[in-house]
Parts: structure tokens; sequence; C-alpha cells
């Protein structure tokens, strides 16, 4: 049985987020559908990790067993044919039986737009959020270092999510302004809880606004209090960037 | 009467175009529709120069002549507020009597965005021209420098243009490979012709391509023969970036 490992990029927008559900089209459904189309047999794509309706990734991992003998790289000629032109594979790649694109998973690497600006984005309103007040980024990056480290971060999970431990070790987190008006949030860790990154960054806008001193960031963490953080930012913003794997 | 200059930004891809037209929305009508719900008067907005179905602007300027007496800078968000999420006024100014955007314009800069990789673009895919072959970026941009000057650019136009000269000034061209797959071109001139962009974009990649040599683009301009000059590029790569006028 072949293993296939795809590297996927998407636009959210028109999706009901990664998992497959009842109520409407999802990317691991697009996904689905297309390699049934080819192989002719049912398969299940298994994902990284979901992603929330409106949330898009520039490389989402995922992968799928078959017993088609297509070349790897016709597979993603294929795939791109048949997918809707929100959805591209970056990549295809036959991997070890047991990898497996969740559990396999070393690190995830998200992004957050922030639009900074008295004037609403146009040219990139699906892919950002738009913030009017004046944001203090000293106040932010400062906050963004209290995440760093191995925490509980139960403050940041929202409720329904199945985890078993909340427990995650964010190696990195920048606050980065890349225009007068853009701002970037990137973090990394080895793993991430249910909305976290949104809950995170509504947390570093109420900072930034001068609404809540940085140093409260490490005492929301320590009390695991959703309540005690600020709210979830809206998912638009989100790009899931990278999923990085031990090398094969 | 006052006269308002507006500067626009817009995603064309859901418009047929800017100028007013009965087969559907425009960006022109949507613009006035606005102005006559704050002003309860029905007004032409004149713009700088028409962009076709499906092409976009960072920085169109229009004007509009009217008797109201609301601030400028709430004409600003009066309008965003009535406008689509695709077209949002950057900046409003009241300007002299005799201002004209088309007339008045000095120069425009144009920007045409090519994604040149094998795999389709997905999440820039409305702003950009996917090519797949090989191209060799000093050819094109050798190409690129024989538009600099004033020349007739009659072999640039399509037809069904109303222009009484077809001679233009350049004054800067372009080709800038600003990511490995990501090329864009930029051209500056005191005006373009109808297509003008997009035939010099089409011309520019069959020389990328090495189907034309880059000494031929200035016998293509001598000659003043449209069916000489290469095909004419998609619309969705160009946007309209700045007009730019003389100091008020």
């Amino acid at each position: 049985m072949r293993n296939i490992k795809l590297t996927i990029e998407y636009e959210g927008t028109h999706y009901l987020g990664w998992q497959r559900q009842p109520q409407g089209m999802t990317i691991q459904e697009a996904l689905e559908d297309a390699i049934e189309k080819i192989t002719g047999v049912q398969t299940a794509v298994v994902g990284s990790g979901r992603t929330d309706a409106g949330v898009h990734a520039r490389g989402q991992v995922a992968n799928f067993h078959t017993e088609s003998d297509l070349a790897v790289q016709r597979f993603r000629g294929a795939l791109n044919a048949l997918l809707p032109r929100d959805i591209v594979v970056l990549d295809t790649e036959d991997v070890p039986e047991e990898f497996n694109s969740r559990f396999s998973a070393r690190s995830k690497l998200y992004q957050y737009t922030i639009w900074n600006d008295r004037i609403r984005p146009c040219l990139q309103r699906q892919f950002c959020w738009h913030v009017r007040w004046a944001l203090d980024h000293d106040l932010a990056q400062e906050a963004a270092q209290a995440l760093v480290g191995k925490h509980d971060f139960a403050c940041f999970e929202s409720s329904g999510a199945e985890t078993q431990t909340t427990v995650r070790t964010v190696t990195r987190a920048s606050w980065d302004v890349v225009e007068p008006r853009r701002i970037v949030f990137s973090i990394e860790a080895d793993g991430f809880l249910y909305n976290m990154v949104r809950a995170i960054v509504g947390t570093l806008v109420e900072v930034a606004r001068g609404k809540m001193p940085p140093a409260r960031v490490a005492d929301i963490i320590a009390s695991g209090d959703r309540a005690a953080a600020g709210p979830t930012a809206p998912p638009q913003g989100l790009c899931l960037v990278e999923v990085r794997y031990d090398e094969a």
C-alpha cells in the first residue's frame, strides 16, 4: 500500500473549514472527491489538523493510502486539474507507510494578519482582520514573548475541544509590522489547541490597544481561564503556513 | 460648486470594468450610486481612464462636482459605508473647479503580475496571469527598455479605440522578479492606449520564452502593426497603481 503526502494551499473563504461535515463543502471533502475520481476508490485523507471556516493555508499537509500505481508527480497534476481554483496541491510525495500527517507532525507555523488602518481593506479583505484602534506594537511584542516556552495554554482553548492535554511548547512568537498598516503575528509550536491562535491574537490586540498590560498575559496563562483572555479574532486573518516533520 | 477628487482601490473581478454600461455593474456606476445616496442628486463621476473587466486598481483617481456641504473626510466615510466590499475610497480631497481627473493627469503607473510556475496560483489567482513557460528575465528586461521614450505605440493598441494620437511617452518600464515565481512588470507613461499594457506584456512574454528576440520590439513599434506584436495578456494580472498630477 502506498502512502502519499500532500502539501496544500487553499483559500478558506468559501469552505466550512478542513474537516468533512454534512452542512457543506470542506477542503477534506474536495480532496477526497478528487482522489476518488483519479483512483476509482473512496479514500480517506488525513490532515495535519483542522482549520476552521474562513481560515487559509499556504502549507497544510495531509496524507492518504492508495493501491494506485500512478506516478507521484502525475497525482499532483491530476488533482490540480480536478480541484476547484481555490485549492491547489503544491507537492505530492511517496512517504513511508507509517507516516501520519497529524501524529508525525513536529511543529506548525501559523501567521495571522491584521490590517490596522482607519480605512477598511479591499484587495486584502479576505486575508486579514481589520482593526481600527491605534496599536502599540512594542507592547504587543512584549506580550508575545510571554507565550514562548512550555505552558498550559488552557486559557486560549475554546470549549468543545477534545484534547487530552492543554500543555504545548511555543518555540517562536513574533509581532511584525510588515507595512505601516499590515501586521503579521507569527507563532510556531509543537501543536495548537482549538482556536488557540485566534484567542492569542484577540488578547495581543487588547494589549496593543492599551486595555491590558503586557505582563497580564503570563497571569492569564497561569489562570487557565478562557474568560480572562481576550476575544477570539476572526478566522480570515489566519493562515497555516507550514507543518514540519522529522527528516525521513 | 465643489469639485471632489477621489482615490480609489478596487478588485475588478466581479465588475464589467470602470465605465458605466447597460450589461452589468461597473465601478463607475457603484460610485455614482453611492454619491447619489449621500447627496440625493444624480452625479457623474469622471475617472482618470477606463479599466477593463477584471482589471484592478490600487490608486484609480476620479472626481465629481457637488453642491453638498458635507465635510470632505465625511464623504470618504459615507462612501465606504455604502460601497461594496471590493471597492474602497482611500482618499477624498477638495480640488479646484477646473481639476479633471482625466485631462489633468500627468502620468499613470500600471503594474502587471505574472505567476511563473508549473503549478497554478491559488491565493493570488485573481491578481496574476499564470504562465507555465520558462522565462528568461534578462531578455524581457532588455525588450522592456525599447519601450522607454516617446514613440507611436499604435502596434499595442486594440481596435475599437477612439484616440486622436497614438504617440505616448513611456518614462519607465521594468521587469522585476519579486519572488522566484512572481514577476511584476511596471510601466509609467503620460497616457496609455486601449489594451496597451496587456499587449506589451503579451509581447514581452513572447520575448522571455524565446519566441522573439528582444531587438524585435523596436521593429514592432516602428511597424505600427498590432499583428506584429504578441497576444493580449489576460486582464486579472493588471493593476492601475497610481495616477500623478501636477502639485496644486
